[in-house]
């Protein structure tokens, strides 16, 4: 049975044009004016509406221990908010503990996905460890079409790898051309940072802040880039909040490394101030690396509209009140984490669109087509294309209402963004053909989602030289 | 009469697929798998070739008086010589003395194009005087539908104008939504130096680089965004060629000076060394700003694919041997051009695609899709797309010859690429839906181009608000 | 007759001992433990004090005809002023307008001070208009001991030259041997800013920072730097104000181009904010270029610690409340000036040295050495050395006092540091071995003041060969 | 017994004067025109030549077990080639290996020095392993006067340390008042590498440089730089070699980072085609950071004379051809080091001061006042003023000649500099008093060095609050 996307605006990365589209099965076939279609196809009226490829959230956490607890979002609760707000395909972070096996890791996180995603995911890789089994396990895990890792330069004593395990892991990466995503702070300089505040008495949320200055963040980041140019392998630094680290990757792209940049959601619309808020308020807007200052804002959009940054994610992970209270008596046992996969797309519509600091088509870019290129997601994913799977979100620019924690179905029980009003939300959303929401409802089938297995990345797979 | 292009791989700026278009008229009306089109449809087999939107040369010169002699081109000449290279569209410098009329000079541009050039076609009107006349013409050029503006803040006392001129045509060019490039050498210093140089007898051509030395011209390229940020207005410096100049226009770049930069095909392929070539030979490399010290061309590549650089022109301006001879007493009397309005695409492609310096993407962003949106163009130029002109190029990344200047069009009598090789060429290219060039011919209709009339930008026309 | 000065701490730029010091005549003449000298001889007691160099504004305006009125000091109550707060030599700027004849402007500046200064001091001879009859003239000025320039990017069609003249005056200036100073702000963009906010009813001395922008101080800034490159001049960048503008000299610097760079103490130690104050007292506190924002603070005093910054001068300019009223309807009529001449030496050492932003040495070397070096004064000014003029501040640490309007001698009847407390005041000061000052009270000749007449710098002067 | 100094032309970093310099014992005690001297004090005739303070050279290595083997040098061979090249402190790294004991390793080489050193030394305290014990030992070593720290952030598994060591020692370092030089390049990169280049065959000294390419060096400085930033230490980075490195090393100066920067001579003067030699010559120009690419030279001397390096030192090390030899299979066998204590003065002198790269002043400061200021030898040495020791340096401007291995009491077999001519050279050198060089030939008392002991830093010593 096919569907038709009739009359609206197709809007991608690089094009706009008002068109019917038409898919067969779950990819899009054509594409034309006034499409004839087999009787019984099933019909969407886009006129006045734009009709955009299915966003890409490059950067969430699901099912993720986490500081002796749980972010609380399942499959089931965190595919349906992401597919409500637009998007429809999330990478998720495997993430083991250093002294876990990788292999059960993988496996693990797979179980908990499978049958249980209203949508599309993948995942990147967590590498926590670097030993000689390690590396067979991960060359299995790439085999297996997870062709992205993770490592965290922070989080000592945890996730955190150090030099030599670093250079591994990028030396592997280069090899078997898989692109590697990483936390980019000093873990040495935050766990003495946390120690000497929490020392001086300094316990409260506010000083979350403080224990990972900018400049960490920033050395982070510029040494990632050296590691990345000394190996050769292909990097991305996660959730950039600040100009200083900006600096340094800007310095990175422009000598030749290849370097993705993400955004995420709290850093452009959040600044530190929320963090400072009285009676253990600010909890709810711990996260890492923490909400800055706000001059560092027009910074990151400016270089966001300049496609400086690459994408939009939003570091994805949910805590609720009770296990923010964990942290009542030292800011560092305050689960990080600021939820918002089902808003990401109408608060960079009504923030970044509408407020005239972002265009249309890098709205595109950033939050989906981007994604789909560095992950190797694309053309599969990303755009509106003949033979690209049919993941469309008709979206309706005169909608207008809030953001709340009472509409959402992520499972939590506050949002960082209560009451931000939206102008913009989607229609329709499907996934691969079908109709998953209408209206702010998910109606589609709670199990469509599919692991997205990718292929390394050769010079073709990069358009690099001629197929 | 409908067009099919059967069985291609379709590549724009953020898409790959292996689809038929079909044209129907001047436009794209359908893409999609094993369309149905009438019987007696024309179809061109383009399967194993790459199907790219039409170039877009944002940066040439036909007509053009410069040091007392004409370039050699005529429209016919030139046009024909882009579509054999895969440009299906060109903007040309409308260029009056700063002592002429400035209604008078774009008359007499569109007089030279009209029905002349067999691919579309539109101006940069020159703003070499900038009065209340000009001023209430300039009004009248762009409601005529030519909504870009060229400055230089070179060519002291010819096309040069000063900084209250300047300030001027920006305001302007903001109030009407136009973008304006500009030339940005500082003009005193480049006088300074010539007259220097000429009086300590360096007179050859290897010293017109001297005479416009990098500092120069990146003095200009930050002059020109302080005015842009000083004005509102958008701007786009042309030719910039080397890094500290990049520099400049990076750093207003990310403080959110809404800047385009285009890089022409010689600074990215030749350096400095060229001009130095005995026997005046160096005179056929004489360009301004000058091809450089060879360092620059990593960097240039390097920020073209992160697309810190947006744009690939040509500056294309042929003057023959016999006026490059007019300036053997004194290089500053050699007529200034290196042609190469037919080459710009399978140089790219060959030395940028082919040899991974550029993704696929990027160089289709590069070379069409960007100078389409910068300039108005977009989405009816730029991308392959229902709706859009059926301006393509066939390409077959199989081919394998040479450049030279005795399969050119262009009306010179040399090439500045002489011999070099290229992999890579356009097979077939269309003119809104109609052959043009068949293997390396033109075929087409010599009379078919047109002027571009492209709306002035308002916030929708930039996408960054909804339509 | 000698005169001792036993047992102070001298510090130097690069010195700091406990010794005697005799001066024979007007130079010191011997540094010892416990010197003999022959009876009846003077002697100051400087134990537990600093005995400094004496120090040097390189930046003042006493005699100034400006936006249709004059300056209030004239030399007698300046240099009492400059003295009493520890200053012994000062440059004064020559200022005709444009339209004036230079050496006419040279010789009135000259009769105006001759006879009526109590300290040294020389000048910098304005180049507002560089003609060949100006040329001529600037040669003699020069040959009569004058060998430093200024000139205004700013201030078009009054002070203000264009990029022409600028590059005949550094050419001279080059062939002379002669520093080029230079207030950087690009003058069309000022003009063309002031204009904007005036039509839209900004007339308020809150509106003059944004009528000459950050940017626009930087980009003139990184004109000048240009220009310097090009012509081989010397030059030295006054009053910069800010982070944007002290990148672009840097830059400079680093580069190879001899450029110094003053900071004053208004931009130092005061921000916008005072020029915001209502009923128009924030008229007190317009100067060009304007009181920044408070963020470039801390980047100004870490680059003057670093030595990045050279000199720290005054910019003193009183203007009386009277005066300041003309500008009432419009801010661009508001006299320019925040005088301190008489308060630099102690502000600095207290929010200086006492607060820990820049170490005792660098002081010296910021208030007198560098400057000394820069201008021709050295060594005869700016160290205390066997051959130096003795001019000599014995300073009291231990003091306690506040900056007041009603103890200086500056003709003005406001201070823009009213109240501000200090720590550490000169006890005695010497000019060329007669004692000057006690206490804060101006008790020496009033007379005795004497032109400076400087060599032109050659290689020899500037220390780059062996004599 | 007294020594005058008649009539030379005394400079230092900030003063120039002819005049007598008198020392009574060990110290200046009188500076000044004729003076009158007892009967029988020794008289040097200075006229016509400079009186330059002793030069101090603040990285040097003697006693070394390195890769195997030892430098050749004993205190007596160095300590005499220093004096008579000018220099007459220097300050000698103590470098116990990592799994050596920090006290011992300190008491071992005070064994060494102790009666050996005909000039005064100090000690950098090298921490190669942090510690409990370490740390108590460290305080007992600052007790005994040795108040500058060594770390390597290079040499892995040797001397290098941690990111949690370095954070230790740099608190500590903080709490001290001690600062804390550093070798910048990460240890895993250049292990990585080494391993890597070898793996490949690529085994020969021109393989060195790209083992520790500008980008590792660069990362290390930025590394550091960020870790003095959080602990609020003061530091000093040795032997900066490179374009990347001093930006980076400059970002922190900007932002208020406490840094020293070093140069060495051999980065000013060699480039990296030295290690290229065939034959194996090149291993005579093996040191870390590398020999680089001669582009860096024009950026380093720059950087110098705008006092943004702070330093000139030598890292001498010598290692004869015999013990080169050990790296003829594996450039990472080669010992490290390229000696030039004796004629860094010299080579300075001739290729900055007489080549115009240098002024004469800061010359004086780089080699001599700065060194003395950084390391808390200042005012005793480091300047010519009464009460300082009297190390000084008649330097004859007039004096040609060449370097040889043939004239210096460096043991070694080969000098990098080998023919090199220099145009200079101290005519006499003293020692606290007493002459120790005559014209090339030590004349000295061969244990007349002594240990310097030196005070912690606190704000008095470091000139930022009244004494």
């Amino acid at each position: 049975m096919g569907l038709l996307i009739r009359g609206g605006e197709i809007v991608t990365a690089d094009t706009r044009y008002v068109a019917d589209v038409y898919a067969e099965g779950e990819v899009i076939t054509r594409i034309g004016v006034d499409l004839d279609v087999p009787p019984g196809t099933e019909t969407i009226d886009a006129a006045g509406k734009y009709v955009f490829p299915g966003f890409i959230d490059p950067h969430v956490h699901i099912h993720l221990p986490f500081m002796g607890t749980f972010a609380k979002d399942t499959h089931a609760t965190a595919s349906q908010a992401a597919l409500i707000g637009g998007t429809t395909s999330y990478i998720e972070m495997v993430c083991p503990a250093g002294h876990e096996d990788a292999l059960q890791g993988y496996e693990l996180w797979k179980s908990k996905a499978a049958g249980r995603s209203a949508c599309d995911y993948a995942f990147h890789m967590g590498v926590t460890r670097f030993d000689a089994q390690t590396q067979a396990q991960l060359r299995e895990i790439v085999a297996d079409g997870t062709t992205s890792f993770k490592v965290f330069l922070a989080y000592k004593g945890a996730f955190g790898v150090g030099d030599e395990e670093l250079y591994g892991a990028l030396t592997l990466a280069r090899e078997l051309g898989v692109i590697v995503t990483a936390h980019c702070e000093n873990a040495e300089l935050v766990a003495q940072l946390q120690g000497r505040l929490l020392a001086e008495g300094k316990t409260g949320p506010e000083w979350h802040e403080p224990s990972r200055p900018e400049a960490v963040e920033a050395d982070g980041t510029h040494r990632f880039a050296t590691f990345l140019e000394m190996t050769g392998a292909r990097g991305y630094v996660v959730h950039l909040s600040n100009e200083a680290a900006l600096k340094a990757a800007l310095s990175a792209k422009a000598r030749g490394v290849p370097l993705g940049v993400e955004v995420v959601v709290p850093h452009l619309l959040l600044d530190k101030t929320y963090a400072q808020r009285p009676d253990f308020e600010g909890a709810r807007y711990v996260m890492s690396p923490p909400l800055r200052d706000a001059r560092n804002q027009k910074v990151l959009w400016n270089a966001l509209q300049a496609g400086m940054i690459d994408t939009v994610g939003t570091d994805h992970c949910p805590f609720d009140l009770a296990q923010k209270d964990m942290g009542r008596g030292a800011f560092t046992a305050i689960p990080n984490g600021i939820p918002c996969i089902q808003d990401r797309v109408n608060l960079l519509y009504t923030y970044g669109v509408g407020a005239g600091r972002l265009d249309l088509h890098r709205f595109v870019d950033a939050l989906s087509t981007r994604a789909a290129r560095l992950f190797g997601l694309f053309p599969r994913k990303g755009t509106v294309a003949v033979g690209s799977d049919a993941d469309l979100v008709i979206y309706d620019p005169a909608y207008a209402g809030t953001v709340s924690v009472a509409t959402t179905t992520v499972n939590n029980d506050y949002s960082g963004f209560e009451g931000w009003a939206i102008h913009g939300r989607p229609s329709v959303v499907t996934v691969r053909g079908q109709v998953a929401v209408r209206d702010g409802i998910f109606v589609g089938d709670p199990a469509r989602g599919q692991l997205l297995r990718r292929m390394p990345e050769g010079a073709a797979a990069r358009g690099l030289v001629p197929v």
